[in-house]
């Protein structure tokens, strides 16, 4: 449904911020309730832990529920904490079941419980439902507001049954067809009954080529359906067949933005959920965890750096030298680490090409490796002036780009096998691989040569 | 508008590559062709170069074109420019003119000129219309394709008036209303024609309050608009406020996966569009620069350790250390540096946040900077047994992690002022800034205090 298109701007963010600054004013807060509530969700989204306080005053109750639904996570949960059960309760009425399940999925499970003790019998059963799939599944993504019609009505009786709607649920671009027991049978396009005479009956024009989406399907499978079917809306059936809910397209789109985010978040340790504008504390708390487990990696680093010090000893310009291999290698290897992941998120990794794409990247790591090893063996000849050193690193930038190839392309296949998240985990797990094997090559070369 | 859903698994892949190594059948070519376009892609898109040969060969000349707008950039451009000016003309025929304008933006201009002198006038009128503007622009996203009604007309004529068409355009959720000289006034949403009587007039019922989309507007506001408000299709207009066009979520939903893909893949010096089974040649070149590039960082971090290669000589276990401050810097630096990416590409930075955003990472750097500046100080002390290492280490730390804030938070900023891809540039300055910082602040102390 298209809704006010204005948006707000960064001139209007900033004179509210200087209005707020100067202290808050009936201007200010008649500015600010005037906008809308994906606006105002902007706002609090980029703005300062003081300055959002102050709109979050400022707001109308009413306003304030719209608000919330647009939030992130974070925020949200940070809104909904401080409410009470009544307050939380009353939100529920103008709401759409699979907005309200994410809200109460937020809450602790004995508020989540009074809530739902609060709605009528009817809404309670549709929440409880979405409620029961997990967050990442269609059922979980589902809304239970649709328009169901039988295959032996005319178009006429669905026009005359539409015009005494109020309005459609947001984004129907089709009704969904059911039969008696409530199976999913096919869908009516409303294009398709624009364009049909009046006359003619549902079971002659819908859709019955059309496969429903299982609740259990994970969202990302969801998502990558509706990109590559360019789809509006699909219908969701249960394990009987029976129609529970559809998705609509406004949903699955904060599903692929996700998923963009969750990919570049995690592989610098953050929560793609993660507020901008958290105060310091919260900061430094979530980063420091990320902090302690990379220090332990670089202590394993200089661990083996410490077995070779007898070496380093004798020929100093190896401390000089030993960052390069291990950094290429690092870089090497998070190419390819990110290549894989991408195209795991994309769905293109499956048994049948996986040896293909991993003696794909070994080769290209051998021949990256050759190319490189001759220029930063030359490099390391005019420097030091050693041809031992010039061979050593040579030999030590091949091998480790080799490794790093090898390392990149299957720790996120070994990952998600083991179910551990490859965006995550894979970026710490590689730069160890590759910062000791680099360091091993190289020194452990070194301290042949040298002995 | 709804279409098959049935989606390919990956049993079916392996069957089919099992089958196209045993060779080419007429079975194997029949269960080819009877997927569908957007599957075929996907298994294009998913196999390797021989597998893709064979898969090209065996598909039908209509369904192959088809098969070509599903196609990522990388590929499409590989398949057309294997086909002559009548191949690609005949193309022409069943495509939206925003998929055409694309694939014709891949082609030289030769061959695009050849291509639209042979299309009838109308068509090329379009095509040159959304070509006009780039590609990464509202102009450029947009659809001509759409159904046009006057505010005078009842929503009986209307309906008539539909019925005449054979289908509606895809995702055709609002009919646009303009006056006589083909400016916007509003839209007509369907639901609100289905649920409203036939016989009161458009003006009455369309919606005025919608700002249309100015043609030059970028592809992410574009994006963050359709997100914000939750659109299936939006028009565009001209500087003279004309309807020139229409946008539809599809295109919006891949703009947004690109955009996801872009930052993940660029911080690794990959293009988004990179195919993932590129043969290894390709592979090997486009990874080079990016590789070249970063050895000529690791040179400088190389170089900075070589004006102090006396003190390593003195105390050997500088060069066991010197890592850890560096590692540190470059993890803590690259997590401000993906929060502030994420944050430009979501629109919440501004003039009015960007002071407060930046001390907030400082006092962040500084407080996990003293955090484990203490425990490095201790693991160091225990390991060294040189009270002077633990200092030097522990004051490295601190500077090292606050320097990391501020270019993190600095860098990406003043990258897009000098209209530089943060994404792209920013991680390898970053590291460079922190490999340096690093290795001055720990070695250049250490000189200081052991000269």
């Amino acid at each position: 449904m298209a809704q006010q298109q204005s948006s707000i701007s960064d001139t209007q963010i900033q004179v509210l911020n200087e209005a707020l600054e100067q202290g808050v004013s009936p201007q200010v807060s008649m500015m600010l309730n005037s906008l809308t509530s994906a606006d105002i969700a902007h706002l609090l989204e980029s703005s300062p832990p003081k300055v959002r306080t102050l709109i979050w005053q400022l707001l109308d109750k009413e306003l304030a529920a719209e608000v919330l639904q647009e939030l992130g996570d974070d925020l949200r949960q940070f809104y909904l904490e401080q409410m009470n059960v009544d307050e939380v309760a009353a939100l529920t009425e103008n709401i759409d079941t699979d907005d309200l399940a994410d809200m109460l999925q937020l809450l602790p499970d004995t508020i989540t419980r009074q809530v739902l003790a609060s709605m009528d019998a009817q809404d309670r059963h549709r929440v409880e439902q979405v409620l029961s799939y997990p967050e990442d599944t269609a059922g979980g993504l589902m809304n239970t507001d649709m328009i169901t019609v039988r295959p032996s009505n005319t178009l006429d009786v669905v026009f005359r049954y539409l015009r005494r709607h109020p309005e459609l649920p947001e984004m129907t671009d089709a009704l969904l067809v059911v039969n008696r027991r409530d199976e999913f049978i096919g869908v009516l396009p409303i294009s398709k009954m624009l364009t049909t005479h009046p006359s003619i009956s549902v079971r002659e024009v819908m859709q019955t080529d059309i496969q429903a989406i299982p609740a259990s399907m994970s969202a990302n499978q969801v998502a990558l359906l509706f990109e590559r079917q360019d789809l509006v809306s699909a219908p969701v059936i249960d394990e009987e067949g029976k129609l529970v809910g559809r998705i609509t397209v406004d949903d699955v789109v904060d599903v692929i933005r996700e998923e963009g985010e969750h990919s570049l978040m995690s592989m610098a340790g953050l929560d793609e959920d993660a507020d901008t504008f958290a105060p310091v504390m919260k900061t430094a708390r979530s980063r420091a965890i990320w902090l302690g487990i990379n220090l332990l990696t670089a202590f394993i680093a200089s661990a083996v750096i410490g077995m070779f010090q007898d070496t380093i000893d004798k020929v100093v310009a190896l401390a000089v030298l030993m960052p390069i291999v291990a950094s290429m290698g690092g870089i090497a290897g998070s190419q390819t680490l990110t290549l894989v992941i991408r195209a795991m998120a994309l769905g293109q990794i499956g048994q049948s090409n996986v040896r293909w794409l991993l003696s794909r990247e070994c080769i290209v790591g051998f021949l990256n490796g050759c190319l490189w090893a001759i220029v930063v063996s030359i490099a390391a000849m005019l420097w030091f002036k050693d041809p031992i050193i010039s061979l050593v690193i040579a030999l030590a930038m091949v091998a480790n780009l080799l490794v790093a190839a090898i390392a990149g392309a299957a720790l996120p296949l070994l990952l998600k096998a083991m179910r551990i998240d490859p965006a995550l985990a894979g970026s710490v797990i590689l730069t160890t691989v590759t910062d000791v094997v680099g360091f091993v090559a190289f020194l452990g070369l070194a301290s042949y040569f040298f002995a």
